[in-house]
């Protein structure tokens, strides 16, 4: 469902009747079901919903309708109004919907987009998605996790090693073994989840010009060069420190399968400039496959028709894939 | 000239040959002559130096020849291998052309790229072009200047507020003057330079999300929010803070004319990653016009014929473009 007052239930909405005419991956929805009628409604477009308990034994569901486990808000839902009191029923939908996967019924959850403010204010400690699911690892498969957030679009994947937290905070998060860790991680899912046999990794520096040989920083001195060492003795192809500002053009993209990013924004600008509307945020280091669509609940434009279904349905596409690939139905 | 090692002495051969057959302003070379000619023949391109006194009072050379100041490198010039014993030639000849500026000999000065660590090693005390330049408006024009380093192409215009410093050093340097000054040099510049009557600004906010909310930093709220409703007053158009990573694609560049950064890789990636090939370095806040390509030194292809100089050709347009707009040629 994601927060259910964003763009989430418009793009599940359309989505699902961009669909209608060519295959694509099954889903079920997790979420208020009164809601996603009334969006639609809204939106002017069909929908049927089957509603399906918790604890079905499958998603069988008459065709031409959406299966619906309905996870009932608190407060009335108005598109662009976000309420903190919903902030249970949003995060209740993540919880059932890894539940699913747990138990064999779904094969990937897809998240929609939430509000770490309005989550926050119902009470959620967690900085995002990405971490919350950590927890969830830890609680229904009984694994310590380590979630990687990665950014896949058609041009780029890139993954920022650290994530949501200030800029000020990057120097002092970033360490030898967190990079260590992340690039571990990615290059296991890139063979796993995404079929590279032999991926290459390249690492951006944190400082401008990757600090120009100490002149401005010392972090790829002392943090981020002996990481990619240690890698590479490991027989990683890992590349870097590089320059991120010359990292992104479409000769140096033909040079990796992925970038590792120091921070946020060094990560999501090129993919955002590159791949606005098709790129997905993939959750890796999971014992199950998570996507998202790459962007935000975008509460001014909630209920409007305005929101493109696009990465939304590239996530469902991706989750699917490596899905099935994770299982080893695909090479 | 630049950095006689790097691809300055490359892209002034071959731009020269690929400008040949069309219209371009022309242009004097103020550097090491032997070394030009020599970087001429190892890439096997036609090449006839006329040389000018410092103190000529005219530029006039026979046609078919490029016109060359005379600065001498102390130690022998090798491509790619960079010698701090040059590094007095390289700042001399910045120095020369921007006398001929003032004595209204040229009308702009471009500059080829140098290597900061190499003239740190040499001497030099400024972090980049940008502030040395700001040195030589007090030195030869009696202007105290505010230097602003845009980069500039076809798609995008961008500034950003803190430049050649450590990452770890933007929150501090951030400060509410300092993105008044820049603002201000910008809007400025977009009218006087660049011929846009009502300049539209964008500002980036310094944290992921611009801080959503105060969840992750408080920059935004204590620092980039005020200066911006400032300038609001005073009758500017500015936006922001925006989150950085949703600035660059198509739709989000249309809005606006040039967009304020808070970091060097905050403007640099979207720019590069957009027009890695046709970026200018353009320095905005001075008394004269400068331009520069928009890439390092790149000592790794100097005199191998691999180096583009689309950017050095668009440095050139820009900066006649800014010359003529500046002195009411063009409206």
């Amino acid at each position: 469902m994601g927060d259910p007052a964003g763009i989430g239930l418009d793009i599940v909405v359309t989505g699902l009747n961009a669909r209608r005419a060519s295959p694509a991956p099954g889903f079920v929805f997790v979420g208020d079901s009164a809601a996603l009628e009334q969006r639609a409604r809204l939106l002017g477009l069909p929908l049927v919903v089957s509603a399906l308990a918790p604890d079905a034994r499958n998603f069988g569901v008459p065709e031409g309708t959406l299966g619906v486990i309905d996870v009932a808000c608190q407060d009335q839902v108005t598109p662009g109004k976000p309420s903190a009191a919903n902030a249970p029923a949003t995060i209740g939908a993540i919880e059932i919907a890894a539940r699913l996967v747990r138990g064999g019924l779904a094969s990937a959850l897809v998240t929609n987009p939430i509000a770490k403010d309005v989550l926050a204010a119902g009470g959620f400690k967690h900085p995002g998605h990405t971490e919350f699911l950590g927890e969830l690892s830890q609680r229904y498969w009984g694994k310590a996790a380590h979630p990687v957030m990665m950014l896949a679009a058609p041009q780029l994947r890139v993954v920022p090693v650290t994530v949501h937290i200030a800029l000020s905070e990057v120097p002092a998060k970033l360490t030898r073994q967190l990079i260590l860790d992340t690039a571990r991680t990615t290059v296991a899912a890139l063979k796993s989840d995404f079929g590279i046999a032999q991926p290459r990794l390249a690492v951006c520096g944190l400082n401008p010009h990757a600090g120009e040989n100490g002149l401005m920083g010392h972090e790829e001195q002392s943090v981020i060069r002996p990481a990619i060492e240690t890698l590479r003795a490991e027989g990683m192809a890992i590349s870097g420190p590089h320059s991120a500002d010359t990292l992104f053009h479409e000769a140096a993209r033909a040079t990796y399968d992925a970038v590792l990013a120091m921070y946020h924004d060094q990560a999501l600008i090129p993919l955002k400039t590159l791949a606005f509307d098709q790129g997905v945020n993939v959750t890796l280091g999971l014992p199950f496959v998570r996507t998202s669509p790459d962007h935000g609940t975008a509460f001014g434009i909630a209920g409007t028709g305005k929101a493109s279904p696009t990465s939304f349905l590239a996530a469902l596409d991706l989750a699917s894939a490596m899905a099935q690939r994770r299982a080893g139905q695909v090479a």
